[in-house]
């Protein structure tokens, strides 16, 4: 097969000109491993002006992405803009309705509409690839669709964003407060526009969502991930953790049990000297659990024009080696929708409050504990600074509604200072 | 396409009977993912009669595994007889001349015959697919040849074989020598019925062989890998790297430089916390680096029934789904072969000697060193036992061969009272 593959380039920032590098400066390699020519014929992108440092006089000019994504001399539609609706939704509906293949790394987008589009797509025989959307450099949706497909997947970990891992790690390594380290990733342009998607586990919950779609068969359900962010993780929790053997991880766990779909990206404790605990900075970690395999553990960059483009490289050379697999794994018709398990499978939790210095404190939550059938591992009462103590309590295997129950209880009581910080002590 | 494949599985020991278990109870899930049924018609093996725990009479026997491959209701053999010449050979190419796709596990086969059985297979427009034959469960062939193949891959390292990284991280964990840690892992069934094909680093080589080729786009050159096993590290070995920060593993490390191709099976120190370092036990490891990628690590078991079956499987799906690539990820026609690099690139290393105790026997070792371009960043010497007294010396970055002549110098001094141990020290 000697025709050659044309590629519609949507979006010409970071990503999309990182994409043009490779595949302008490896056209041989690309021939060499796909069989045919991999060639750009058309781009797109919001200021036609702008120097991108690469020469792009060769390709066809859209304004518009929508009339980029319906040329004729256009095979395949390269969605590198971002953002989940509006023109970038439109864009993708109209290449499929044109019948072209899609390959995008856009997370988001497939997060909240993969299971329309897919179905759309399927419907006309076009597919959509997306490695450059999960753990960036990482070619773990491949992993799980394909290389795994033997497996009755178990259960998927991962930490999917890499300023939230860069954050904590930094908290640790320079003994800094959180704000103070937000502050500096702020400064280094590693946090989005909207702050909330990384520090809130937003973007890192789109990733878990579409893991777990492919992992269980289940339509992809964002909206039932149970979310919680960074924010409120301080500089004790984490030297409390460090002492106990911990790190603590925004951590996204999707796992099927008798109860239904769990998902939650939520900050959680796991072992320092496992994979997942030793992980530092920007890299991103995905560990696969699957009934034949045991567990399969991709570690890699998860952002940047390299690693990126590099993924998206990856799906054009499939579509142009002619693999063509339904979006999640198996026909988007067949997908089930997930049952949402509400409560979670039970773990030890980690609990920091701050009690205010009256009598019978910490009695009063010692009893909430008894009554809400929580055992307590380890409790621990530092000293005193001005009318607040600190209490650290390490639970033993408990629901999380009991939890929920007890720390509830416990702020009625009147003898906390603040909202108890409590986190999942995660088995990995 | 709901044709069925029809699989022929010649070969019935653990991985064997692995594969039948996954295609039988699974049969549902992998119809669903590949969207057509995938049944076996035919099995072979050397005894029929052997209760193998799985009922096999709905299939067809076969005594002769050139038979099955030839018979007109099997799509794909399914070779997990093991074995590089012989029966083996003989029936992969009696599947291949009757236009068979071919799945197999076999490393042997592939690093010794891969280029000969590749471009038959692709004369005849089959696929030879092998994920199994590399790091056991971790899909790391599909990582190399689809998943990163808009990079040019710039390094290849891996500990592939677990036999020898349990031996040495049992070695450190339970202080135990060499021979004792053979012997238990012997009696555990952990070696090969030739240890040789694990400590000394063949079988593991046999996999940086193939991975080379996929990486460098030139064909299996299994000859032209430098081994060295581990049965002359000691257990001061490990324990004077541990005190230096580092771990030893059997490290592969395929890189292509201005000189030709490198490709090391050999010993080596690795920093104690990196992923490499941190690797315990049968536990296997590739690490993938390029140049738009930067760095992506892959961990996993690396042998055992389900994680062989699951690569196995992982395969045949592929083969269902219509993915028809060329052996080597581009046309074996095409694959060079290989310039060998005849001196590896300089790296610090490891030296460790035992000196007797005669007057001026270090200045002799320091003053070879000095006269073949050496420079030393640590030199130790222990205390004398009897006659003798360990030295240990860390180099600054030097060839290879410079530090042999320098050690076939020492030898010659009549200083030393065995030959030195020496082991690079790889930036990982």
């Amino acid at each position: 097969m000697t025709t050659p593959l044309r590629l519609g380039i949507a979006g010409l920032g970071t990503v999309g000109i990182g994409v043009v590098k490779i595949v302008r400066q490896k056209a041989k390699l690309l021939e060499a491993r796909t069989g045919r020519p991999v060639v750009i014929t058309a781009v797109s992108a919001r200021s036609r002006d702008k120097d991108r440092g690469v020469v792009l006089s060769d390709y066809a000019w859209e304004d518009d992405p929508v009339a980029l994504a319906q040329r004729d001399d256009v095979d395949v539609f390269v969605e590198l803009m971002g953002g989940h609706d509006g023109t970038t939704k439109a864009a993708i509906e109209a290449a499929i309705a044109a019948g072209k293949d899609v390959v995008t790394a856009n997370k988001a987008l497939l997060a909240h509409h993969g299971q329309a589009l897919a179905e759309a797509a399927e419907a006309k025989g076009c597919v959509i690839r997306y490695e450059a959307a999960v753990a960036g450099g990482i070619p773990v949706i491949k992993a799980l669709t394909e290389g795994l497909a033997g497996n009755e997947i178990t259960r998927v970990m991962g930490v999917m964003n890499g300023t939230c891992n860069y954050i904590l790690t930094r908290m640790q390594d320079a003994k800094l407060p959180y704000d103070e380290v937000f502050a500096e990733a702020d400064a280094l342009g590693y946090l989005e526009a909207d702050p909330n998607l990384d520090v809130g586990g937003i973007d890192a919950g789109h990733k878990l969502a579409i893991l777990a779609s492919i992992a269980f068969g289940t339509q992809v359900a964002f909206d039932r991930v149970q979310l919680e962010g960074i924010q409120r993780i301080s500089i004790d929790d984490i030297r409390q953790a460090k002492d106990m053997g911990y790190r603590i991880k925004l951590l996204g766990v999707a796992q099927m049990t008798g109860r239904g779909l769990e998902q939650r990206m939520t900050p959680c404790l796991v072992p320092a000297d496992s994979p997942l605990g030793q992980l530092k900075g920007g890299t991103n970690m995905v560990v696969i659990e699957g009934d034949a395999v045991e567990q399969v553990v991709l570690r890699g960059p998860g952002a940047g024009e390299g690693p990126t483009a590099s993924a998206v490289v990856g799906d054009i050379c499939d579509v142009a080696r002619g693999l063509r697999l339904p979006t999640f794994g198996v026909p988007a018709k067949d997908l089930k929708e997930p049952q949402q398990a509400y409560s979670n499978s039970p773990a030890p939790y980690y609990l920091r409050m701050s009690l205010l210095d009256r009598p019978g404190a910490l009695a009063k939550i010692a009893t909430i504990l008894g009554e809400t059938g929580i055992s307590i591992d380890r409790m621990r009462q530092g000293k005193h600074v001005g009318n607040e103590a600190p209490v650290l309590i390490v639970t033993h295997k408990t629901q999380q509604s009991a939890l929920r129950e007890a720390v509830e209880m416990m702020q009625k009581t009147g003898v906390l200072a603040a909202e108890p910080v409590a986190l999942r002590i995660e088995s990995v």
